[in-house]
């Protein structure tokens, strides 16, 4: 199977909804009370199900917030209580009083890419605070202690987000490890409006093409949690995916619809990417809201 | 027939390349020696091929770069001298020893359109050290009369480019507009390597979208050279390119594309461009490339 | 006398308190209750005042907010809304149902000079939604139709701020101007921390070496208001003050003070100006408060 | 002694030519031929020079361009192949096929903390091409193995520079470790135009008053190179230093002029700062000059 996007609920949406085949995946749903945001959590739950869905095992927490964003102060206020609240849920056992890094993955000089340096910039850190200060002044001000980098990409450092990091978590003893970065998605409908939690890692850059090594509790010996934000769409798959819609609709078969892909010439997709006009603000404002759920969540008495 | 690009040369190839039809519609094209550059001029001589252009009488010459834009500095020079040469061209009676002024339009917070304000950043402005140390300077660094201003866009200033355009080139008493902007293209090979030039107007904010009031000779009282580059495709626009080429493949008439492009379900094109990734980057490359270009001009001895 | 600062108020505390030769100069203040901003108004009432103040005629209100700027949001919105009101009673019979146009001063680039780009960028600008929606539209929000520039710098433009602003004052018809400028200050204490609004003109880059055509009310014919904050102290006044201070308390006299300054070596100052290190951040702060303020008095139903 | 710089040359220069006291200290300089650039170098040599100097023994070489910096592309080659020609001086033998780290310390978003992330911005890595490409493709090109990063600061990760660079430098291996960063001066004719390099470590922030645990061979365990640009003097500085001059031409003592040291009003000074008004725009050049030179060395067949 092709995979087109970073999202665990579109590729279980790319399945029939009772497929039987997929049994070690189980999805469920919940809307806050009053309002339009919809939580969805995918749990792959075995091997199985990890190979049908193309991901690793693990829970995939995505909160979908398209009316939202374009709304009040108010509205982005239960959006971040939300994400604070599933912040808390996939990892607080491990976060309280625990030693944690936030990593914002991704290249700061391309607005596509940029949303996990963004985060970190807004994010309040205490470590520094609380080594200064002591656990004292931890303990009234209700703070974890929270330290961030953005690593930058290996365009801009010869190095893996990987070695950085491995090197930064075995120096300052990191406990559980927050990654921050851009994903992609199938659908336009979700770019910048949806966050995608899982407790599985990340591959960096896995968004916008670039496969790097794994960032994950295996390969870095401690406790992950992944937040990634769909920015773009890759243009073949918005190509495909609308023929296929339309065609499928005039009769045409799946395999029919696979080999008409295979005549798109590909120069014309190529290295292309789907964005919203309004990216640049729809990513400051996105990362606003991410860097404010995890200032809540482990800074509350802020 | 629905436009759906800026570029008149993407117009003249939609249609077949011996239509009788076009007759007031010229198409010429060079090669400067030993490089990759072509420069392809468009001209629409009469009322008729306006129409059918969709485009308004004039000069329309296009620059394409595609190999340069990747390599060495050398390279970049001999693009930079084939377009100082065409502005010279198309405006070369009227810009010696004129009043110029040079807008950058669009806007410089989203990077699709930060081109017109990103050249501008660049320019060398000249009118204040003339008028400050008189025409001897002038004659002795050869420098032309320049001006430059970053309007912004209505969502910016509650204006029309109009309007505040209109007011400065009454009150500096300018003699020639230079409008620099962004443009929408058809085809994602022409994105961010491909300059027009034309003595016709602007509507600014056609590229991505937003018809405002035309920038031209009639409404703005005088003599304009527009150059725009494309740095967007729309998303529907390539979509449906796609789609016709492979399925004009299998033998679908042109009627039944059309019907089909109906069949498009909206929501996941709309207010959707396609961009390369990389578009941060070689919007300043362009920008630059731009501005080096007019500053050869106007600022020969610089 | 040798003018160092921007601020009316900087200048009347230059005076000994109760000097009788400032007949023509009133000086007033009070506090907000329950607050540590201090509202001081300069009224320089006749042309003597105006000659000794080196000042045009005019009222001059400083708003001080030291401890506030440090401080929480709330605080921030006491300090909003006393700006708001200055703005309001110094204009308010001319801004009702007038047309509005707010000029951002400055370079965008040169962190100390931005200020007025930086509140523009925030501005809500209604003008071509009343345009576009009518009256009704207008009053439902109660709207002031507000319309907004960043002219750039002579540097930038080659015209200068005059040119520009008088072009668009009179093309769009505006009625008030309302100026926000980069100023230069005496004390530390005043930076980024003061605002000086002021029903007179200004002088664009004063603040930081400049002078250009005046733009006020005589120039530009129409109402003015000017708001400012000091950015920057010049480092030669700095080294002036302290060295005064210290040496007065040594007993020296005014006149020896003064030939004490002509042995100052000018390279060490020249062109310096002294800020605090977190310029960048308090800049973006108090650009904040000055578009909230002004949001908050034309579009109060945002 | 009061340490009010950061570059060795000032410090040398605050003790009378001749000092006998200054046993372990030398100092020697040279033009390049037909260049106003200077080159200074201060040998500290023992511990009593050490404790004299305020410095850590090793080699200190000041380029100084003054009137390079504002004048043509051809004086900044010169200027790039001088700095160019100091680097490997002061590591050759360490660096050639040495797995090298380049550290731009400082933060990203205050404009005079800022040269070494934009240092980094512009810098050629190679490390993860050689590590794909392999040593062919490395001694094809002449490539030494660079990585890169810019750590931030404290306030903005939580940890300490040296943390982070201790982990990647770990982590990767580096066997060269270059540090870039903003310095304080004494003289305001100094900023933005002087380069010091040295072999010896750095006190990340100790420029700008932020003093973090020490950056050099001992700590890190690999061998030192820094770069760093004064950037900003100190307020206090510059009012002590100018007072100093003009009243010991009057005949006050030393001893005298500490006593008014004394008097200084603290508040007026403390915390800021004198910067030139174009520091923007000096930054930006400067850190191109650095990156231009380090490429130089490094990947010189660029």
């Amino acid at each position: 199977m092709e995979q087109r996007t970073d999202l665990a609920l579109e590729v279980r949406e790319s399945f029939p909804e009772d497929d039987v085949e997929l049994s070690g995946v189980v999805l469920s749903e919940y809307r806050p009370e009053n309002t339009e945001i919809r939580i969805s959590k995918v749990e792959i739950k075995d091997d199985r199900g990890a190979k049908q869905m193309g991901k690793p095992k693990g829970v995939y927490v995505t909160v979908e917030a398209k009316e939202y964003l374009n709304n009040s102060r108010r509205e982005e206020d239960i959006l971040v209580k939300e994400i604070a609240k599933q912040v808390k849920e996939l990892c607080d056992n491990e976060c309280r009083g625990k030693r944690i890094l936030v990593a914002g993955l991704g290249n700061r000089d391309v607005t596509a890419d940029s949303i996990g340096p963004k985060v970190i910039e807004k994010l309040f850190v205490t470590r520094h605070l609380i080594q200064e200060l002591g656990e004292d002044f931890q303990k009234k001000h209700r703070f974890e202690m929270v330290s961030a980098i953005a690593p930058g990409v290996m365009a801009q450092t010869g190095m893996e987000s990987f070695e950085i990091l491995s090197g930064i978590v075995r120096e300052t003893k990191a406990e559980l490890l927050i990654l921050i970065d851009a994903l992609a998605a199938r659908s336009t409908e979700r770019l910048n409006t949806t966050i995608q939690l899982t407790d599985t890692g990340i591959c960096p850059g896995a968004g916008i093409g670039n496969h790097r090594k794994a960032l994950n509790q295996e390969t870095l010996g401690v406790k992950i949690l992944s937040i990634g934000v769909p920015t773009v769409v890759d243009a073949a798959t918005i190509v495909k995916d609308t023929m296929d819609a339309v065609l499928s609709g005039q009769g045409f078969s799946e395999e029919e619809l696979k080999s008409l892909h295979r005549e798109i010439r590909e120069e014309s997709t190529k290295n292309m990417f789907v964005t919203p006009k309004n990216i640049d603000e729809s990513i400051d404002r996105m990362s606003n809201i991410l860097a404010d759920a995890l200032n809540l969540c482990f800074a509350p008495g802020l």
